[in-house]
């Protein structure tokens, strides 16, 4: 079966600070939306994959049971839908002793309705197994629902959930997005790839959505043609490029051989 | 006048083990070259500048007298000549106490002859001023070497020194460069950037030939648009791509609010 995860008491403190309290989950709901944090591995040339599609190992066993330690302390975590391609991945908490209870809810942004999945896709075959929920699908109001993937997910208690917007509209909307998770219940949110989700919260117009980033980087150098993480450039009014983004009260903690890096976005313009 | 750096003895004591030995500059003289440091500080989207010969403040001050600290411990400091260009470098170390004896040699490869000086530049300046050493030019055969060049140069105690390669060739030819370095007597250098420089180094060719790696990262995304670094792809017998390069032993230590990575080169294929 799987493995179960566990992270050391040191590394669990060091991380406390950055993990949702009740009160910043309350000033995010004060704002009708999750509290978020994004959070990635990548390598030292800020690559998620070598390539668009490729699974690729990168962070070592200390980081990845510091990601399932993350997945415990929020009610979702959220990928695109490219991610559940490549990747078909769990999307559950793997700590030792997490029971249903610990198991944040998926969410997978799927505006054209791309996700082809069946029973035996993986996040089924684990929410059967009772070690982890089934998604939330949120397609785009003009996606088809498939009356045999939409019987698929109601049986083992997850749901599409259509957003009220375009598909031009609605990719990577986030505050629309946001608005319907709460609504959903979900008072934070992990959002962890691919990609484009990443880069787009990265962007000056959604940064000010994201209440903590957690970048976990590995040793490795990918090499180009890899997914990169890399936000759209920044102008000042003059032309002149300036810095995308910028954490404030950066801390760094090592995991291993990799290095994990929490912070605050605060843009410097 | 320019600034002076200093770092605190733990931050020194740190980086201890990762500075040139005497039993590693001699493990390298014996190849005939010197003992190779490749450093340099990149955003986390891996970009050494905002963009080509824009001058980008990215590190912070502690990990700036961190390289300051490591140019003392070289005999040679080496940037591309775009580096030179876009910057008007100076060159020197500016940790405190740093007498003329402490200085690297700065080396500037040119091998088309690019580098328009004048005894203005700012690497002659801080000759001129007892507080760093005049370079050392690398030019291709085919580089038309003015007299007058030739001339401010050697009043300053640097020199051309003309590599035995076309220009095709000499193009970071790093076996006959780090040969003529060694017959220069130089028995460690610092290879500081550009990105061509660094991710030559870093490509399949080159790695036996670095013996150190010190990265800095900064908690900034510089956005799409900067200067990479990121070595070419490399892929396996059957295509499918690999990780381009590895660090064995990494080691990482907070300077301020940047992170400091240290590390040998190991490629898994």
């Amino acid at each position: 079966m799987a493995e179960t995860l566990q992270i050391p008491d040191e590394d669990a403190a060091w991380l406390a600070p950055h993990l949702p309290s009740n009160s910043a989950i309350q000033s995010a709901g004060n704002l009708n939306r999750p509290f978020v944090t994004l959070t990635f591995a990548t390598s030292l040339d800020s690559s998620l994959s070598l390539a668009p599609g490729v699974r690729t190992r990168l962070s070592g066993p200390e980081s990845k049971a510091m990601t399932h330690h993350l997945r415990r302390r929020h009610d979702a975590i959220l990928v695109g839908v490219g991610t559940v391609l490549a990747d078909d991945p769990g999307l559950n908490c793997r700590i030792a002793g997490a029971g249903l209870d610990a198991q944040p809810r998926p969410i997978v942004l799927d505006p054209r309705g791309r996700w082809d999945f069946t029973r035996h896709s993986k996040v089924f075959e684990v929410a059967r197994a009772g070690k982890g929920l089934a998604p939330l699908v949120l397609v785009g109001a003009t996606a088809a629902v498939d009356p045999e993937k939409q019987a698929v997910l109601e049986a083992h208690g997850g749901k599409f959930v259509v957003l009220d917007a375009r598909d031009a509209q609605l990719r990577f909307n986030w505050p629309s997005i946001l608005s319907v998770l709460y609504a959903e219940g979900i008072h934070s949110v992990m959002v962890e790839g691919g990609g484009q989700v990443i880069n787009s919260l990265l962007n000056p117009d959604s940064q000010q959505l994201v209440d903590t980033v957690i970048v976990t980087v590995a040793p490795t150098w990918l090499g180009r043609g890899g997914v990169v993480v890399s936000p759209d450039p920044v102008h000042a009014p003059d032309g002149t490029p300036v810095p995308a983004a910028r954490l404030a009260d950066a801390a760094w903690h090592q995991f291993g051989e990799d290095i994990v890096l929490c912070g605050k976005l605060s843009r410097e313009n």
